[in-house]
């Protein structure tokens, strides 16, 4: 008898892993740390609901990477067991790379794109597990000769994205988000190689593409949300500024690990990297913000009390480059009515663009496979062309006398 | 034009609060924290995603309440604004006073029920917004002539218990939980200073009931739930221990304030009390349990990293007192094979008793209305015996060579 | 490429079958009938959402035994592909014997129970499909000799109720039904030639049997569902009395070949009885209906209008036979306010009784598997004891002066 | 204390009505009677959830109206209580006037709209209840001086709409046409007598548009559904043709007066067409359609047969006018293989075209009102251009050798 081991997940109902290799890896403590990494960053501070963690969302991924390999070979389209496993092992750790507050400290703790660090992972853990890893590795960085398994873990159609439109639609209570993804899924198939969707599922993809675009603009860069991220942002680089002008504010050995080793990186201390990396996650920087909120230096303590307390900076919206007039205006008012020093401004004023591309012809297209044999691309079959739009805004974010 | 604030709110679609009183407390530093208190504690770690908080929940029972108003009213209930505001403070504020892990560590911090805290939280409140909350407190307390008012607040069949089970039941994915609590709402009535049922809403109480009981064996005393939180109360005793034994291991002060001053409580330091517990939350506890696992301390540090990593111990249910020869048989494997001193071994095996009793005839009965007029209690409504039968259940929990 | 059909079902999002036998069987018009035929009667007179179908239901019922399958299955359970398709056409065709407004018509057309036409229905198809139903007859009728297979079929834990409690739920609007099917499905296992559920899933099943008891109550035995209904067969059974008495209503030759083919039955005629029994679903007895709120015989053009503009007999429950002066009072104030014949009385005034056992103990009980290996009787795993309970009410239902 | 009838509903939960005009009107046997119109004609062919009715449909848009009705109040927008019961009235009673399978014999029985029959019913109840409809004519037809109300009943935003697309999507299980009603609901205000959404809605408002463009072709446009459709209407045709060449095949003598009295119309004879039309409904037309299967003539019968077993016709779309070489082919087809005379290929091939706009910039606009107070139209706010865009499709549906 063959054991599983089933997770609860609202939803998707059950999530049943074969014990194994798979389970193995979930109860890693690498992965076990994804507990403790929410999916969504500080959206709660805008949609309460939205607590749900890096965990879930890889144990959601994986679950619809089943049943996708279960339509496909249910077409008669080639998936071998070891195929199968490795496709399961690539689309579980796809995110492990992520730090805390997944992408909105992104950059700022170090310098890395969570995807390399994702790929750091897995290829110090298919040391622990003896080469077992190799063959998802392959998948995740595109090298195996089925492109259309990569296709499943990152594409325009990945199963990352379809968990993560179902899942944070879910948490947030934003229905716009909600797409028919077992629809899609049944309308999965392979031709020369690449995955395609079946005619019948034509409706479905323009569902689903819409409704990533209006997640975007209602939660992911709801202007709320960006505000109370750019201020976190700030927070980590007044810490810093502040470390690196002789002040240590940093009353966690990991985390100062990425301040003293800003420059060489990435290749001789790469076990160190990992260790002191995964020790990280969001509980550490609230946990320390707190302590921040006594600090001597006026910015970083302000900064953390407002965070903590959710009293948020103003930010937004432009659909052009902002007028000079504008931010000269509100850099005086910080420099007169809050006593901000110029040198001081930049964490009490932040400014930049956001855009929103609903779905790019440039990448590796969607592609569609007709009753008569014919595949096209996506973009070819609608009656309209709202798809490779950028969308670009500006945005303008302050503080606001909120004490 | 009224002004309202609108949260989302996955369980309910929109949680609307009118500008004022209410969304000044909310906007609160105290009542904010509580986006920072899990509201079932470890649960996550067998429900992935039950990382909902006691913010949100606040925000439901709050949400039922108004329903519930808005029913009363209709059916020529008097419930004048000032005791509606003075309601809905209430329910608000209702768990404002639980701490890091909510129920986990509520007497192990410091030795006080939540709701004294809660009560202590609205005292505080109430000078600050200039007496406000008066009535509040009596609805609180149960000292407003109009019981009702506090029913609602604190029953066998009170919007937080409505609240909760549905929450919860969400979060974990758990069905069992889903109650009809629109049915059950739209039955409420007074009948003298008493809240009623209708008659019409009888099975939806049965189902009410038997929803609690379920809740309470397949989540809330879920062995490994169970397993988990006694192992975070063992940490936090660890702690103490070390604390008292001069070993300080306590890096936050605001922490650390509640085990140096373990005696005397809750007279003149109030104030004190206050500022330092609403300092904490679980991300203190969490931060502070990965410098534990780097603790001198053998036990200290090994329980910190099993509950980190999720390597927790097995608990086991028992209908009747544990046999005295299983637990020497556990304790001896603990001290021969895993080399624990007979003193630290209450840290490594622990043995209790947990009961749920579904429902009490002893407390205040839910209360049917029928159509002639009559009203009963809804024990003596239902044709089999379920209700007040408390189920005890023993249970043993023990480390298990997981490393 | 394997084809499969997929239906939509707002119920469990798709449901798909394999082309053929299975969708052939579907495409046959004694299946599409179903389409005709509601799955809860009149119902819908008090959950107007409750429109849905026999046929919807028999295909939710073959979806989860598909999920059962693949389950049984997996924990290494041997069910060949031929096994396979007999249980899925069994659970396909376990309701095609139901008529015209299904139960609630089902001794009053014919006297015959639903059970035994389905068998007759299956033994024609199966001459029809040249023999390829044989293993499906004798899984439906018990004779196979994997016995696990007729309990998904038919026993207190099959799919058949699994489905119609999820179908039921969903339709009317009563959560109380709603039930965690899909976790009951996870926990099957088969040992010792029947079917078992594993211990975890203990909880899934009280909750599955207390939605049935109250689906009961709140849903198939509403007092206004049985007065619609009730109101119905004496509809059917005033048109019987009369044209024994010589007066044609019957404007359907396949209706009145029930009423020139009362006595003999069931034996030479069987082909006859299927083609007209076949014609025959919801549509030609409203089609009636109206005709006959035009017949000159009061009673029945009474009854007619009535139950076409909803205006219903008045039924009550009495936890005790009905006391005589309550029935005197009511059939005297029939006869002198209404005018109504003492002969006519029956149709006007109904008396009867109900009742609902949750679970038996004398039938085939649900067997619970432990981690030990042990089997149980579900009876002997509850600390309570609801479940052999035989609830009965006595109902008196009587025409109240609407018109 | 006020009386309220509660109706379930699996979409909102539960439809409450205060007793009064509201109910009695819901009582009368011309609202009782949409209990047997379902609102998606055969939908269920291909969508077999979609038996829900014209009866919960006009429950449900009550509904939406007066949690609308609710939300203006809250915002200070004037609506007196006479003003809010001629509006549930109006939206109440907005398609009493349809008929047997809905829009797909609107205008096969009488070459009337919809809507000009709901004004026939509306106007006569207004005798029957002494005037009582005056203020809910005024509203549906658009002549009540506060537009708004008219807007809630009839418009691109109206609750007929917001409840169909709910409602459908609900019931056929097409999750693309979920819509975020309530927040729409909660976004509604009044700006110079003219409904408008906030600038916070105005993403709802895109997600609602782009769910009822994929709601037209995934569902209402459904080339099996049209299908079925074009079939039903060609049955009754043919019954037509047949009478007016004096073959009676109406066994039903309020479906014939319409056949009697084709031409002159609407004018002294209101009350009877009332009448005759009042009496039928799907019920009526299926149970018909048995008994034309053994009708003589052979196209009526074929065509009958046809429909009730679903062997139904093949329906392909263009996006050109089609090619008369296909015409010809097929027409070719039907004529040699299956012996159709040349006068009868109509009823055996059948060509027409759909369109389907999203938007209409011509009809009066969706408004939307900023947080600056301008008022835009909505095709103003986005950034791309697929509403005013009229699609339209061509289409072939022919027999196709089926028996």
């Amino acid at each position: 008898m063959k054991k599983i081991k089933i997770f609860n997940d609202p939803v998707y109902g059950f999530i049943t892993v074969p014990q194994g290799i798979l389970t193995e890896l979930i109860d890693h403590r690498f992965f076990q740390r994804l507990r403790r990494i929410s999916q969504l960053s500080l959206t709660n501070y805008v949609y309460p609901g939205a607590n749900h963690t890096r965990f879930h969302h890889a144990l959601g991924a994986l679950h619809l990477t089943m049943l996708a390999v279960d339509t496909l070979r249910n077409k008669g389209i080639e998936i071998t067991d070891t195929e199968a496993e490795g496709l399961y092992i690539a689309i579980l750790l796809h995110d492990i790379g992520h730090g805390p507050f997944s992408h909105t400290l992104e950059h700022t703790i170090l310098p890395v794109h969570h995807e390399a660090l994702s790929l750091l992972f897995m290829e110090n853990l298919n040391e622990e597990f003896n080469g077992k890893l190799e063959i998802a590795i392959q998948i995740f960085k595109g090298s195996h000769p089925k492109h259309f398994l990569h296709q499943l873990v990152s594409s325009q159609l990945d199963m990352d994205r379809m968990d993560y439109l179902n899942r944070d639609s879910f948490f947030t209570g934003v229905i716009e988000g909600v797409i028919g993804y077992d629809r899609i899924l049944k309308m999965l198939s392979v031709v020369n190689n690449e995955l395609v969707v079946e005619e019948k599922g034509i409706y479905s993809i323009e569902k689903f593409l819409i409704a990533r675009r209006l997640m975007y603009w209602q939660v992911y860069l709801h202007k709320t949300v960006l505000a109370a991220e750019l201020m976190l942002i700030k927070v980590i680089e007044r810490v810093r500024y502040l470390y690196e002008n002789g002040v240590d504010e940093l009353q966690n050995s990991n985390l100062k690990y990425f301040f003293e080793n800003k420059k060489e990186f990435y290749k001789e201390n790469q076990k160190k990297i990992l260790e002191n990396f995964a020790m990280l996650d969001d509980f550490d920087i609230f946990g320390l913000l707190k302590l921040w909120t006594k600090s001597e230096d006026r910015i970083l303590s302000l900064l953390s009390k407002s965070l903590l307390e959710r009293k948020l900076y103003k930010l937004e919206y432009f659909n052009n480059p902002i007028q000079s007039d504008l931010l000269k205006k509100v850099s005086l008012n910080l420099q007169t009515k809050q006593n901000i020093p110029p040198e001081d401004l930049p964490y009490m004023m932040i400014t930049g663009e956001q855009s929103n591309q609903i779905y790019s012809k440039e990448e590796d297209e969607i592609k569609v496979l007709f009753k008569t044999g014919e595949v096209k691309n996506v973009s070819e079959c609608f009656d309209y062309e709202i798809f490779s739009k950028n969308v670009k805004k500006y945005y303008l974010c302050f503080q606001k006398n909120n004490y």
